[in-house]
């Protein structure tokens, strides 16, 4: 577990609760907190400091402010996509989920909430940057919402033709591009050249996934298993098997360190990508060690 | 209508639609526009770039974008709020609801899409003026969120115990404070001298709508009358009579003119506040003019 960004998460988190005893709806407050702790791997927050870092993390408080809004915007992101018209799931992260516990009124508002508040923790860190929060907050707009943000990802699901390469562009892509463009950004660097390490972790994460629904029970993975077979959404194992997406995906891990734009940081971010790398292949299928 | 309103909001909905034949998905595309337009009195907008004019206006852009970012997020929560969970309403604005005409995983979609939109809006417009852009944007989070905007509010109706006060500032105040507050930002001025002027035409707003939806019928209001009764939901009328809630309703705009910050529009911002009043008061209780 990563301090600084469980730190930075619960300090946006307050912001949204507002104090003990205040005037907020008890239920919908409680609710905010169990949609974000305990949290799951906190990867894009993680990607988000690393790359920050990288290019030398001049405005701290500002990496810690993207971070959080970005881990918020993804909490939300589950909450609405377990609802009962999306996935109707009932456990994630191992305990129920949001609409199972409070409800799907708070369950709806939660996510609504999270998605304000973490533009509201990116306004209120700007301090003698504003020039870089605003464009943070539109960097994290566009990859949240439309035309090509995390919500058109999952819109694509309510079309009767899927445009497949936008699908997953969007749906998973679209986050891990804003983490390492935001973190960019927090260090007062331009995003462009962080486009495209974004967007090959977030296709090496697609893929990640999609062996670990095929592969892992539920149990292993905290949240039901084998749901890209049972709804018929395509995958890179129904694609190319399991063998071939295994081998997939370390070319897009090699993609992807090709792609670290010189900065300071730039070994260090091959080597985080490098991890990832050995965490996202199942155990099962990962080579014998000599 | 008024047609820079109607220009700011189309071109904030044509930036989350993204270019006709992109790779945005279709339906989720057609659903904003469903739910943004045609549009109903465009109140909260009309307030906020009344404020900013009575105040110079010297960034009418930023003005622009503000009005429009307010009116999606109030779209945003109209499309929320007549979700089969909330109020089930199959008509709004004389037309089926988005989730009617388009399911509901596009209309919980619809609605994330467009608080997303909102801030994106603001974010762009930020060009040299980013610190008023950073305030526009905690401004309209802080109304928007928890603990105490339009999210917060309609928590109250999953509490078991509800602080009617509370209830009411963030369910129906929030926004009109986020108008004459946005739009005093927009014009580079403070927010705080304007936060009672926009919390006094929310409450008379609260206070009319509550009287509307006593008095009048389905075919008049474009959306199901006597909700409040038949949620036995907290309203002035169920408090004070009809009577006694018309003469709150002037008490309020009356108090809503005194708290006019000085402004070179003041006297301008008072003829509007008492257009409202006399729209605001359903024509069967207004005095025979003689």
């Amino acid at each position: 577990m990563d301090v600084r960004i469980e730190a930075a998460v619960a300090a946006a988190l307050s912001l949204g609760q507002g104090p003990v005893g205040g005037d907020a709806p008890s239920r919908l407050r409680a609710a905010l907190d169990h949609a974000v702790f305990p949290g799951g791997a906190r990867i894009r927050p993680t990607i988000l400091v690393s790359v920050a870092r990288a290019c030398g993390d001049d405005r701290p408080h500002l990496t810690d402010a993207a971070a959080a809004a970005l881990e918020l915007i993804h909490c939300a992101s589950l909450v609405h996509d377990d609802l009962p018209c999306f996935d109707d799931a009932d456990i994630r992260r191992g305990k129920p989920t949001v609409h199972r516990a409070y409800g799907e009124p708070v369950a709806v508002l939660a996510g609504d909430s999270l998605i304000v508040l973490a533009f509201e923790v990116l306004a209120r860190a700007a301090g003698e940057s504003p020039q870089r929060a605003v464009e943070l907050i539109r960097v994290l707009a566009q990859r949240t919402g439309m035309p090509g943000g995390i919500c058109a990802g999952q819109g694509w699901e309510s079309e009767a033709e899927v445009n497949v390469a936008a699908y997953h562009r969007a749906k998973t892509g679209a986050l891990f591009i804003a983490a390492t463009q935001m973190g960019a950004i927090a260090a007062g660097q331009e995003p462009e050249p962080w486009e495209e390490l974004g967007a090959r972790i977030g296709e090496a994460f697609q893929v990640a996934d999609d062996l670990k629904d095929a592969l892992l029970t539920e149990a292993e993975m905290g949240k039901p298993a084998g749901q890209d077979a049972a709804h018929a959404r395509p995958s890179a194992v129904a694609e190319l098997g399991v063998q071939g997406a295994v081998s997939y995906l370390k070319d897009i891990l090699g993609g992807a360190i090709a792609s670290i734009p010189s900065c300071p940081g730039e070994a260090m971010l091959a080597a985080m990508v490098r991890a990832y790398a050995e965490r996202m292949t199942p155990v099962a299928l990962q080579p014998v060690r000599g």
